[in-house]
Formats: structure tokens, C-alpha cells, sequence
């Protein structure tokens, strides 16, 4: 007979004293003395022969600052921390952070942000000593000092005492020598076509984003159901494209995105998605698209409405590739996306315009005829954006289905089928950002959105759980050659069945761990485990919820506050 | 060769004038006249030989004229109801609805709405003329009123113009007669153990129900994670188990939440699972939990942590059936439910003291002796519910899984595990409610939550989507002389994943499916399909979200705004 004396719940306090940093720091030690915050607590930025810090190194600060009062997040034991009490009585006050740089300039960590992408420097040096002299914080650049603060607010915690309560740490020292990612591209898409997300949840999605350390929103702003981007000189598009003039970004909107963007360390990747997914063009320049609105749909296009650019038209070409200079020129990041995915063939060859001008450009009119047509369409629309100083970035497609003669070696082919697709591109030679659906998609597995759909799941079942996207390896089946070849990866929202009700809960915390795989590297290898994961995505996703945003809990409370209690 | 022209999009027009009702109303007629409300309009309860209304309803009819004048919700067609301002200008204006009842007395709603289950009455009529005469509601009851107010409020949408904007229907006359509900029993569990829901959230989510016309918010209110209910006379359990003291339902809440849901039309059917899933009373009451937290804990429990009622122990069986009479007691329902599912054998027949009762019992120590505890455990605990007048509810297992031999034929069964269970308990002669994992669990799909669990789905994958549960026929395979122990059903929201960050999400509108099925009947066999259902569930989903819920968009805004384009 079994009795349950070897069966108690031994072990769990243990577990309970977690360093809840996310991503995860490289080289990190820490003790276990607790230090409090002083009321007077300040962040001085003090580097030699440097007069003063940016200006928007100096709203990092303040932000930072502000966290850290305003946090209020507790630790998550069974008590909330409230045991802490006793032990923070003595606790020592801390009441200086320093930041300083090794170079004797500092460029703007707006500029820092949007540098081309592998030349940026985000490494930082942190110590938290335990004796309450003053914390540090050094990098080369105000980009590392930026990422040094995120990981500062993580090491502090709150308790309910007198007016403003107790912040504290307990776990100094805390010392992190060279912290930096694996990779540079760490990133989100955001579908705003499918359904239009305002402003403000575009903002707070970039707080979110810049709380782990992301440095590319991917914005995929325009599709075949709608058109909300102003471009100057191209307004007609978005008046007819957009779902209403309220649900459209103005230039202002797009210049005040970017700039709040890259003041957090992120870059906006804008896309274009082109040839296909354009009907939304269609209303102002019915000119220019195939096949708008054909039926049955899906003999035209992937999703509806169908219509496509006219590849083979010199005419559209060169409006396309106005069009990017004029939009790409206006933002400060030196990479655009074009798109060109899921192209449908069937769009072009029953449309006779485009059967009329294949013909006229000596193109057989078929197929082979038409990747000659796109062959030139990426051309021309690319030269354009190279003119403005911007690096094509293409869906896989591009690179890998359409024998494209003229496709740039500069180009960066974003991989999204599959992830056995990146060392496809990767042996032509190109540069690659992971964002497979089967690893990656925040879509998938939560039911299919088509009409007449009884028991229709999604393409990409089954969904891609947060664990599911902290075992992706980056570097898995891609020869140590070729390595740096991989600029890292996203996650994605599609955004057929998300609006800014949901976008929270769809998105966090689960983009955090692509967000930690890119940065600390993969998992397997490393001496991190979904299990050590577990406790600290709880508590990234509790101090998310602090802020304000509705990340979704990944176990019951319960399990939250047992670490290890609820393992399979 | 083909070309477009006969493909091009039409017919969408034809659809966009959808009468978008939620549920169905059986016998509708509508027609195609534009109305308006008049500024004036006023909402006026005159019955013969009643005095007054009862104040809940003059509550009710105060909330509907504010939903009429404060919706704001806009046609679901390309300019979003635009194109009606035109023809509004010469519209006729109506001042005026008046309410009345057939009998010539009435009772509150909140009366009504907790009567036996199968004895109330929601059935109302409704009409609308087009020529500015009062619209009308009869019913027999004060719940047949609300049922038709809530009708009347969906007929409704708004155009902004001057101060107030124009509120319109575009369908009189509407005539609706005697709409009443194919099952009684049309619910939703919500599950505030395993995460905590404060009470705003809860009264939300009821008059997002009400809104729906649902009858039963099973409120699956403790559980093994937490314990956060006050019990008179057992205040020291939730104390104990609850996740802390501010998220613990005091009796204040518990009345308030009752009473509320009841003005609504709402019963609420509480449920205190027994005897598994009760760990979180073991803080409190250590002498009557077997297993507390036993180690591993898939071995003695479905979830973590571990801990079971001791069945075999008659003080056990006397202090349950002591506190189910101290609950229920204060509780309006006629029902309370006292679980059963998932009972661990193991978590008995290693413990020393569940070993030893069993054995002075004079019952076998093995299953069969646990079945005879079980069976003794239900008879004391569902008889100390019946001396306080209220019907039996349990979860399948009780009724097909023990052999118990005193379980009352007054017994209602909740069929959870999957749909075809139902024939089974019908067939002994049961009441059931349809509950299955296989159409309605609001948490199926979106990944399983355990620790170690790295491609990791749901138990219950794939996710349910709403056209799941509309194609569900709640008397399949059911003789038709048995049918009326088919109460109704209910969709479940277990929250090991959802908080309120993410609950309307998860909800909404997905819940409203089955509320269709149990008031319109099974979709096989009726006039309505998903695809003429796609436009309603848009309008609802839109609905909602402008009274402040955050339901799931189910589509891209494209496709709601042209109704047929996005079918498979």
C-alpha cells in the first residue's frame, strides 16, 4: 500500500526564487540580498566628454523611472511576496543608477534603431551591487543603453507599504557583462488590412515590443481588403482603399509610428505586398489590377477579394515603383518590403489586357511567360527602392518559385511556409528572416474564417503555443558558413479574425518568446529549458498585465504561483 | 479563353438586407420600410387590471431605451448604412412601445426567471407597423416582455446626424408571433476557480447573455486551484483556499450577482464540484481531503493539485451536505450543482484513512467498495439539497460511471465528455443538458497549458468554432418520447487559460451559437443555414462590441461589410 508521506509537495520554494528576466540575459549572476529602491532614486547619464544624453535617451529614462513606481507588480509565491516584508525592513536603499557609454559620441537611439540591420550595437554592461552604491549601466551606444534599462525595470518588484509602497530587488548582486543577441532581426508583423487596428493600439504594441527587446515591427499595413496608408502623392488609394477615412494612417500617423517606434529600439519594416494581394488599389486605379473581385475567388486568389497588379504592364510597373519611392523615402529605415506572395497565375492569363501585353513584350503567355513579366516587375519596383537607399525585402516566394534572373543578391527573403524553406534561400546566397507557420503563426489553430465552415480548422493547425516557438533553432540545418546569413525572426499577426479587442490577447506573451529565441539564442544547447522558462513567462506576462496590456495567463493562478507544481 | 465579365461580383447586394435577429424568432415577417425613432419615443407597460409594473421590468425597459438611443451601431454594408440618410428624411417617426400581458396579475422577472426550469414562460409577440402607430409586445409574463424587448432592441441602427444621430429600423413592419424558446435551459459555464474573475466581469458577461436571451450561468465557482467563495457558516474555507481575500466572492457578491442575473433573465446554477477537484478546501479542512497535493499528481487527480472529499468518511459526507444546505440555501435557483466528474480511485486506496472507513463500512477496499462511498456520499449530500428544495445537478460520471444505487430520478445530468453520452443517461431516464467537449468548449484548441509540453495541444482539439456549435442538434439519436428530458445546453468556458484580459474574447461571440440552437431549434431541418447566419453573428458581434464587450471579430471587416463575398 502506498501512503502519500513521499508524495508531499516538497521542493517548490526552492523553485520559487526565479530571476524573471526576459529575454534572457547572456553571462547573468546574481545573489540573493534584498535592496530597496530609494524614494529619491535617480538615473543619471554621466559619460566623459559627452555633454548631455539624447533627447530621447532621456525619455527612455523617464520611462524607465516611471516603471519602476508604477509597475507595482508583485512576485509571484503564494504570498505575493508579502513575506518579503520582514527580510526588506534592513534591506539596504538604493538610490543611483548610472549610464554611461565607451565611445566618447552618442547618436540618438532613434538613429541607433534604424541603422541597416546588422550594424547595429545593442550590447550593455548592468551591475546591481548589493552595498547601495550605485547600479550601472554601459554600452557603446545609446541602443545598449536602452536595452541595459529594460533589463534594469525587470529585476524589481513592489510591495504595498505607506503611500508609494516598497521596490526592491532580491537578488542583488546582479552583474550582466556583455549582454547582446544572437541576432538583429527580432521581430512582429502586424496586419492591419484585414482588420484596422487605430493608432494607439499600433503604440502600445511597440511598448510591449521594446519590453523584450524587439527591434522590427513588420508592418504589413495594406492587402486586398483594404488600403489604410495615405501616400503622398498616391492619397486616391487609401480614400478609395481604406475601410473609411477614419480607418486609414494618415503621414502624420505613419511620421509619429516610426518616430515613437525607433525612440523604443524598434525599426518599422513597412510592406507593400505586391504583385498580389492589391484589389484594395483597384477602387482609384482600376487600371492597374487583374481580375478585381473575380469569382469564384478562389480560382484568383488566396483569400477574397482577388486581384493583382498587372505584372506585364510597363505602365504599372513604373507606377508601382513611384509609388514605393514616395512612401519608402519618407521613412527612415533602410529596408522596405514588396511582398510577392501567393501570386496566382490564373488571375493574369484570363485577363486579356495582360495576355494583350505579354504578347506585345515577346513573353510566351503562359506561365514561364509570366515569371519573365515578374522578373521584371521586381526589377523595376526594386531599382526604385535602391535609388531611395532602401534593401528589398521579399516573402519567399520571390527567391524560391520563380526563377527570377534579375533579383538582387542584397535582397532579404522573409521565409513563411514552412521553416525547411530558409536553407533553400540560404543557398542562394540571400539573407533570411525566420517566420515559418509552423513555428511562428499567432493565427493558427483557432478556427478557420470562411462562410460555410462547420467544423473548419485554420491552414496552419494546430496552434503555435508559446513553448512551440521557444524550441524553434534558428541556425538548425544551416552550415556554420552560412550562418550569418540568418538575420533572425518574427512572429506574425494575420489579422483576419483579430481586431484591437483581442490583439492583446492574441499577440502576449506569446511574441515574447521568438522575442528571447533571437535574442539568447536557441534553446536546445543552452542551459535554459521550457521548464526554467515557465516561471519567468509568468511573471513577464504579469508585469505586462501591470502595464496595461491583456496578456493572456498561460496556466491557472495557481500554477503561477507553485513554480514546478504544474509540469507535466 | 476566359474573361471576367461574367465573373464579376454580383448578386452581394441582394444579401446586405439581412434581418439581423440573435437568436432566430420563429414566425417572423418583416418588411422593407424605413422607420425612425422619434426623440420622444417612450416604452409604456399597460395591462389591464395591473396597476404597476414590477420595478425589475420598469429596469428592463429603462436599459432598452438606453441600448436603443446609446448603441450607435451602424449597418453592416459598404458605407456602413450611409445610403439610407436619403431615404430616412421622409421616414415615419414612432413614439411609442407599449407592453402588456395576457393574465391579469405579474410577477417580477427576477421571480420568473428562477421558476423549476421547465416551468417558465419567455414566449412573447411583437410587432412593428411601418405607419408610425405603437409597436406592441404581449407576453403572458414579465420574462416573456424582456424576451421581446431584447428582440425589439436588435431591430434598431443608427446614422450620426445632428446631436443624437437618427435610430432606424429598415425593415417594418415586423410582425412576431408567439417566438418562444425550443429548450429552457440555455447556458453558459463559467469557471472562477482555476482563474479569478471579479464581479464587474461576471455582471458583464450577464447581460451579454441576457442580450442573447440565455437562461443559465452555471458559475463552476471552486475547484481545487482556489477555493473563492464565502459560505455562511464555512467563511474559513474560502479564507484558506481562496487565491487571496480580495479575490474571494463575500455573500454580498453572491446576492448581488443573483440578483442581478435574475432581472436579467438569468438563473444562476452553482456549482460546488464534489468530491474530486476540492483540494483548495484542504487548507482549511486538512481532515477531510484524501491526497492533498499528492505527488506525481497526474496519478491521483486530472489537474494539479492532487486532493479528493473523503467519501468513505461520514463525518465528511454530514459537513458537504451542511454546507450544500448553508449555500444553497441563500441561492434563488431551483438547482445546484454538486459535480462528480473525474473521481480518482487511487487517491482513495492509498490513503490509510479512506482505507480504513471503507473497511469499518463493511465495503470492499477496491472500486466497487469506493462506488458503494460514492453512492452513500451522494444520497446525504443531494438529500440535504432536496430538504431545501433544490434539484440535483451532476456531471455524467455520477450517472454512468458508478452504479450508484440511490441516485434520485429527479437528477439532472450535464453530459460533458462528448455529445453521444447524452442517449445513455437519457435512456436510464434523466434530465440532461448538453454540454459536450466536441461542440461547445469555449477553451479547446488554443494549446494545452502544462508545463513541459512543447508542441502541446489541448485535450480537446481541435477549437470549437461558433459554426461548430450551430450545427449542433440536441435531439440527435434521441427518441422523440424522450425528448423532453433534453433541457437545453450550454457552451463552457474553463479558465485555466482565460483571465479577465482575455474572457470576452474567448466568450463572445461564439457563445451566442448555442444560444441559438437551444431557442430556434437544431439548424438541420430549419430555414436558417451558416451562411444565412454568417450576416447575423457580424451584426451581433458588432453589437456587442459597441455596448462595451470585446467579442472576437470572425472575419475580416471586408467580408462583413459584403455579406456572401468570403464563403468557401
Amino acid at each position: 500500500m502506498r501512503t502519500f508521506s513521499l508524495f508531499f509537495f516538497l521542493g517548490l520554494n526552492a523553485l520559487t526564487h526565479v530571476y524573471a528576466l526576459w529575454p534572457q540575459p547572456k553571462n547573468l549572476e546574481t545573489g540573493d540580498i534584498f535592496i530597496k529602491l530609494s524614494p529619491n532614486f535617480d538615473i543619471k547619464f554621466e559619460s566623459d566628454g559627452i555633454a548631455e544624453a539624447p533627447s530621447d535617451l532621456i525619455g527612455a529614462i523617464g520611462r524607465t523611472k516611471q516603471h519602476l513606481f508604477e509597475d507595482r507588480h508583485r512576485r509571484l509565491n503564494e504570498k505575493r511576496g508579502e513575506c518579503d516584508l520582514e527580510v526588506l525592513q534592513d534591506a539596504t536603499s538604493i538610490s543611483l543608477l548610472k549610464l554611461s557609454v565607451t565611445k566618447s559620441s552618442i547618436e540618438p537611439i532613434a538613429v541607433e534603431a534604424v541603422k541597416a540591420i546588422s550594424t547595429r550595437t545593442e550590447e550593455y554592461s548592468l551591475t546591481l551591487p548589493a552595498d547601495g552604491s550605485a547600479a550601472t549601466i554601459v554600452a557603446e551606444s545609446s541602443l545598449g543603453l536602452l536595452r541595459g534599462l529594460t533589463t534594469f525595470e525587470q529585476l524589481w518588484y513592489w510591495l504595498e507599504e505607506g503611500q508609494n509602497g516598497i521596490v526592491y530587488s532580491h537578488q542583488a548582486p546582479v552583474v550582466i557583462t556583455n549582454d547582446k543577441p544572437s541576432f538583429p532581426y527580432r521581430g512582429l508583423l502586424l496586419d492591419t488590412s484585414r482588420n484596422f487596428f487605430p493608432v494607439k493600439d499600433i503604440l502600445r504594441t511597440l511598448d510591449t515590443m521594446s519590453m523584450v527587446k524587439m527591434t522590427i515591427l513588420h508592418w504589413h499595413v495594406v492587402d486586398s481588403q483594404s488600403f489604410p496608408l495615405e501616400i503622398p502623392g498616391y492619397e486616391e488609394i487609401a480614400k478609395k482603399g481604406a475601410y473609411s477615412l477614419e480607418q486609414r494612417y494618415t503621414t502624420d500617423d505613419v511620421q509619429h509610428i516610426v518616430k515613437y517606434a525607433a525612440e523604443r529600439g524598434v525599426d518599422i519594416l513597412m510592406e507593400i505586398d505586391t504583385p498580389g494581394h492589391t484589389d484594395s488599389m483597384s477602387g482609384a486605379h482600376p487600371e492597374h489590377i487583374a481580375c478585381s473581385k473575380a469569382q469564384p475567388w478562389h480560382d484568383y486568389a488566396a483569400q477574397p477579394p482577388a486581384g493583382q497588379l498587372r505584372i506585364s504592364s510597363q505602365k504599372t510597373r513604373e507606377w508601382v515603383a513611384d509609388l514605393f519611392r514616395n512612401i519608402a523615402q519618407t521613412l527612415p529605415s533602410t529596408m522596405f518590403h514588396t511582398g510577392g506572395d501567393e501570386i496566382n497565375m490564373r488571375c493574369y492569363l484570363d485577363d486579356p489586357q495582360s495576355r494583350e501585353e505579354l504578347a506585345k513584350e515577346g513573353f510566351p503567355v503562359n506561365d514561364a511567360g509570366l515569371n519573365l513579366a515578374l522578373d521584371q516587375f521586381t526589377k523595376v519596383t526594386h531599382d526604385a527602392l535602391r535609388q531611395v537607399k532602401k534593401t528589398p525585402v521579399v516573402w519567399q516566394e520571390i527567391a524560391l518559385e520563380h526563377w527570377l534572373e534579375h533579383l538582387g543578391n542584397d535582397t532579404i527573403v522573409t521565409i513563411w511556409t514552412n521553416s525547411d524553406k530558409a536553407v533553400h534561400a540560404i543557398n542562394q546566397g540571400f539573407r533570411v528572416v525566420h517566420a515559418p507557420s509552423n513555428y511562428f503563426y499567432l493565427d493558427c489553430g483557432q478556427g478557420g474564417w470562411l462562410g460555410d465552415w462547420p467544423n473548419g480548422n485554420s491552414w496552419c493547425d494546430p496552434f503555435k503555443t508559446w513553448q512551440r516557438a521557444l524550441i524553434f533553432d534558428p541556425l538548425e540545418a544551416i552550415k556554420p558558413h552560412q550562418a550569418h546569413l540568418v538575420l533572425g525572426g518574427q512572429q506574425m499577426l494575420w489579422a483576419e479574425q483579430t481586431t484591437p479587442e483581442n490583439m492583446d490577447p492574441v499577440i502576449w506573451p506569446r511574441a515574447a518568446a521568438s522575442a528571447e529565441v533571437f535574442w539568447s539564442g536557441a534553446l536546445k544547447g543552452s542551459d535554459r529549458t521550457l521548464l526554467t522558462a515557465l516561471p519567468r513567462m509568468h511573471d513577464l506576462r504579469f508585469r505586462m498585465v501591470q502595464r496595461g496590456v491583456k496578456a493572456i495567463t498561460i496556466q491557472p493562478y495557481w500554477c503561477a504561483l507553485h513554480p514546478g507544481g504544474c509540469d507535466a
